[in-house]
């Protein structure tokens, strides 16, 4: 399963359209490239549409919001839901601000999303209307753990259900469920979020991903997350004595440019619940 | 002729002004510094003019326009034509939307370019209106061949004549002419294509070497894509079993930061035709 | 001194509000988080001052001005003081353009800064309004010299007095002075000017060791310039044969990321006048 998946991407190079923040924006045009994904990068509402238009899936990230461009996000939004084409929503920092509140809001309301990836505070304040991370990280309290994973397991489903979306709760234990399923995956190192925009990067990967995999997009979220996080323990694994998270960055990304089938079936980690 | 070229970047470190998109813009100015040059980005309209004013060329790409910096494309062309200044445009993804059709044809009625530097796609489309590419790449259909080389070479010498600006198309094989001679190269690796932003990369090296070769542009021209190209075997020939294209990226600024003029005479494939 | 002040940032891990310009602000993000502080980046006018109020320091840099944040950066600055919240100003590129001198003045007139740093024809520019740098680097004629060393000292010391910030001058010989007493710091490597944001990262550091050190700011600024320039010369001793720019600046944030008290404590060159 996974391994046909990132083969599909790989075959059929879909165009990702990004509306995302200018932080991580590099890191995210080159983590589609490294999954064989083929990304552009389009925020004014003049164009949206038409760029949407020409490519297979729709990533929005709302990492710098600006108002320019929340006009931008709910046009392209529209048009690729009246294209069926699928869409990915990272409602990076929301709980930070009445802005980010408001527009996570909109999106939700106008735009139908086929998934939403947060980090757990994150997905708990789009739920609930309740909570805040610390800025555009996870609150400490906030974890998915052993402990609670039942819970939240049900809670990822159970907002699955009411939105309609496939919801990604990624942290040390990351959460991929539908209203049926949810995928528990233990992939991953404590280290990545010490670099700025893997999430976003993941954001990223996923739309590449379900856009390859249209007819099976739990499965293909699944791939992406368990990818990211095998890839963060196969670039740290290359780390040597002086590298820190800048050089982390670069090998994280390098691991996803050299991830085939098999090795992903092999290092996956994950059971479904 | 492409020592001195190289030498000239080094010894005059002109500053240049670049409006270009929000993707790729570290990379471009870590490559205009890699080559001996020194960068300056500016877009609001308020500023753009007494900025291109304190530099010696001008880089415009419209890989991530908005309707703020349209206008400041456009001011800071026109002051750097009435100051004599070399002009870049790199018309990113022309072809995929009507905004950037739009801007590239309003760029080309307002402001002499001394270079334009795109992929066949998108200069194809600048010279015909017709056909696209693949978002911000080419389409395959459209590449430059051993087989259509003849005709393809007259072509980009027809397009130089009618715009009176050199033209670089890039991709497997370059092509570099203005309206008498046409430089074939053949410098240069597929993998580039897996980094977002070396053709933008490319056309801020493109105005770095105008800018220190001004009596002799057609040549600076092809030197700087020489330049990219044979970093870009070199930073491959750099690659470890684990490096994939984000470390490639770092190695082919790297191989430029690395680049003498003897090193670019003895890497240099070319012919003129 | 120096050790407990980067114990300090480790510890408390402050969120540092950033506005910033998009050339360097990948890299600024990934230095904050290497010294052990959280970044979040955040401009629009509806929201700055939600943000600053959730952060524990304010970063402000002009690096790409645009008429939309400038009122982004006034408002974020006024929250920032009427939180008695650390703040810092980089004033890049002033002296270039009128809309950079007509912004610097608006700054210092409207917001108390903590800290100012900048190269010394920026800051020179700030004190005097003559002069300027060449683009956002600055004159030669300008350095800091072992010649004009107590005259500088004593212009540092002064613009101090005048404003009430502490004044970092960053060069060959960095200065960081109050009114009283003024670092002199030979840490650091020429080649760190062939990286772009180098400036705009030790702004981001100086945020987070200020932050995590309010008791004692003019020390933590001190800090955080050694801990950049001492991680310059530990990343260039990384450096391998075929190693550039590009790759210099993966291994100074990695550097940061690898950095302790000890070794800054050890690696520390610097006298107080």
């Amino acid at each position: 399963m996974l391994k046909s998946t990132i083969e599909n991407v790989r075959e059929i190079s879909p165009l990702i359209h990004n509306i995302t923040n200018y932080v991580t924006v590099n890191d995210v045009a080159n983590i589609i490239l490294a999954c064989g994904a083929s990304p552009i990068m389009a925020d004014d509402s003049e164009e949206v549409e038409d760029i949407t238009s020409v490519c297979t899936a729709l990533n929005i990230n709302i990492g710098t919001l600006n108002r320019n461009t929340i006009p931008s996000m709910i046009l392209a939004g529209k048009k690729a839901n009246e294209l069926n084409h699928p869409t990915v929503l990272d409602p990076v920092g929301v709980g930070a601000s009445a802005l980010r509140n408001k527009t996570a809001k909109e999106l939700l309301e106008n735009v139908k999303f086929s998934v939403i990836r947060g980090n757990v505070s994150e997905i708990k304040f789009l739920a609930t209307g309740i909570g805040a991370g610390k800025g555009v990280d996870a609150a400490v309290g906030d974890a998915v753990t052993e402990e609670n994973l039942d819970s939240m397991v049900e809670f990822a489903k159970s907002f699955s259900k009411e939105t309609g979306s496939i919801i990604a709760i990624t942290g040390a234990i990351d959460l991929v469920a539908d209203a049926e399923r949810c995928f528990v995956i233990r992939n991953g190192r404590a280290e990545m979020g010490k670099i700025t925009g893997t999430g976003c990067q993941l954001s990223g990967l996923i739309a590449s991903f379900i856009a390859a995999n249209q007819d099976n997009m739990l499965e293909a979220t699944a791939a992406a997350v368990i990818d990211m996080g095998l890839s963060g323990e196969i670039g740290w694994s290359n780390m040597e004595k002086t590298d820190g998270n800048s050089t982390y960055r670069n090998r994280i990304i390098d691991a996803i440019y050299n991830m085939d089938g098999n090795k992903l079936e092999e290092g996956a980690k994950f059971e479904i619940k």
